[in-house]
């Protein structure tokens, strides 16, 4: 286990009705941004109720709405300037990842002089962020309790990770109920991003004993209840377990003390930058062919681990055997019990015209990761995905 | 899963060497009164470390020492003597949860007009309290990172616990490399302690599937690591993954959203509140007696859970096979793995004098809890331990 600093500052409120804890944003001033997407909300009724309970309050509220599926430094750009514009004190995003993790950038960038574009490749110069809260409606990228955001610009098809524990929501609200609307589609790919961010820090060759076996208890979570969540999207228990599990997935305890690199993710980024796939749909595709791709002598045992403490695969199985049945176990769900479409070409990147250049630059982010990845190994996993 | 609120706001700095992190408690101000035990701290060094640290850093340092394991009244009373008289801005504790404890009802005392005894009996009165750091030297009661103290009046055969999120450390120092020296009965009984924090969380009716897996997780990494420290205790992993178990046995995420009221802990506060006796030993006494005691039709469920979960018990044995297999197997871990004597008798409590008012005591904390035990229940529970 390596030496690791260690906190999560999120206050959580968890569960049916917690939105009434927005009254607290009074703590932050007077003056909140809220930040949502395509309007969703406002069906849902979450947007009234929030509404009210700032009103109430004696909060005055700006919005920033529309942010996209893969969110863009326009929108952060448009957020940045309402914040400038009226001495806003707080961002508060009403929505999923995206909308959080644009939030977070709009916050870091009502505090920066520059263009906020700045802040998502050069994470160091984000020295300053108003205060973030967060109201989730959508249990997939963890950026609720964490201190990420993943921002996009098509011009450039560039999709880059910044983060800073200046971004870490000071209080999120997670109500399972918020998330009984959510589409099948979105429902699987959400329990895909989850899983995959636990595999970046599951396989490891530095791990702590621990962490691994909380890795596990987030991949059984997601295994049981993905399903189920799937088939039955009012089913409180899945939604709850799903919910809970996505912040777990991602909040820093996982990796604490672990050598982990990310690997899968750096190479769906450079799809939904060029593409504007689907980031969960992405992930599921590419994983069982990366895992695939690294199996070897020296990663098998690994591979073992997972098969016997997740799957539940006979541990007295030749370890080959047990390894190449935990990867069809892992594509299989994917594909059987979650419908995700599990080739590029269904989610339609029907040429491989740009797998060199996604490669060259998600070689980058390959590096120092559990087994280092180079521009040809990815273009390998990439054609195998196709 | 029920409706909670969640917040771990304890940084926490991991491994070798990270006591260096003291000079951070500057920024609660330059007076600090350094909590610890019987001396073992002067002996392995840690003491002058810090005190050159805490100097250098240009803090005033304080000294409470002589804490007992089963930290009493009078030394609270000490150390709220000496904050209120120096105008102390935080306190420090060195050692394992005793002196953590201690620290924090001291920091507690020091913010309250009366007695400090009034904070142990009704928390409602801690409204305000001194920050309080630790340095972590014995892996058990988890203090180091959640909001609980117990505290002793001997000449009441009292032992109560209390807390408040005001204790919540604000910093603590967990090196591994401090409890190499850390007695094999101390091991043992840490580990058992940590074990029993676990259980008491797992034990419940109403759960969340993801708080029930990181329980299995944290007693997977006792059952494996507490032995290897038992008999290799420089073994840096071993004391590692028992250090980082034992603050999450306890900092607030496996009870999260669950129904859990315990059980065991206020039969063994008794023991301990009598006799004096080491309170993970008292545990580990208990633990298999009353396992065996709430087994039932109802309650089999979550013993099968547990006996294939923890324990790897054949899933297709007939249930109360697997369920008494697992006590056993508890049992057995305790007494052959970790050399703790087994009844009451071993660890001095010869006559069963107290047994009745021990239990009536009992039963008020063992009320909501998983299977109600009554005062009658608790007494056989004894017999049996006895």
């Amino acid at each position: 286990m390596y030496n690791f600093t260690f906190q999560i500052p999120t206050r959580i409120n968890f569960g049916k009705g917690q939105i009434s804890h927005l009254s607290e944003l009074k703590e932050s001033g007077n003056k909140v941004l809220m930040v949502y997407g395509g309007g969703s909300i406002k069906r849902s009724g979450i947007y009234d109720e929030a509404m009210k309970i700032l009103k109430e309050a004696g909060l005055e509220v700006f919005e920033l709405s529309g942010v996209e599926p893969n969110p863009r430094i326009e929108s952060v750009r448009k957020g940045v300037e309402i914040c400038k514009e009226n001495c806003i004190d707080m961002v508060l995003a009403i929505g999923g990842g995206s909308v959080i993790d644009c939030a977070k950038v709009v916050a870091g960038g009502a505090k920066y002089e520059g263009d906020p574009w700045d802040l998502v490749i050069a994470p160091a110069k984000i020295k300053a962020a108003l205060p973030v809260y967060s109201v989730l409606t959508l249990a997939a990228t963890g950026s609720e309790m964490d201190t990420f955001a993943v921002i996009s610009d098509m011009s450039k098809n560039e999709k880059w990770g910044t983060g800073s524990p200046l971004f870490t929501p000071k209080m999120s609200v997670l109500d399972p109920t918020y998330t009984f609307t959510v589409s099948q589609k979105q429902t699987a790919a959400g329990t895909a991003d989850m899983m995959s961010h636990t595999f970046e820090n599951y396989f490891t060759s530095v791990e702590g004993f621990l962490q691994a076996r909380f890795c596990e208890a987030v991949l059984k979570t997601c295994i049981k209840y993905g399903p189920i969540a799937y088939n039955d999207p009012e089913n409180y228990e899945a939604r709850a377990n799903l919910m809970w599990a996505s912040s777990w997935a991602i909040n820093g305890t996982l990796n604490a003390g672990s050598g982990v690199a990310w690997c899968v993710h750096p190479m769906e980024h450079e799809l939904s930058a060029f593409y504007d796939i689907t980031h969960g749909q992405g992930l599921a595709i590419l994983t069982p062919h990366w895992m695939r791709y690294v199996l070897s002598e020296n990663t098998v045992d690994k591979f073992v681990e997972y098969g016997v403490n997740v799957w539940g695969i006979d541990e007295k199985l030749d370890k080959f055997e047990i390894a190449n049945k935990a990867i069809d176990m892992t594509a299989d769900f994917f594909k059987n019990e979650l419908h995700i479409p599990m080739t590029l070409r269904e989610v339609g990147i029907t040429e491989k015209t740009n797998f060199e250049i996604m490669a060259e630059k998600a070689a980058n982010g390959c590096k120092g990761c559990y087994v280092p990845l180079s521009k040809e190994d990815i273009i390998k996993i990439f054609e195998a995905a196709f």
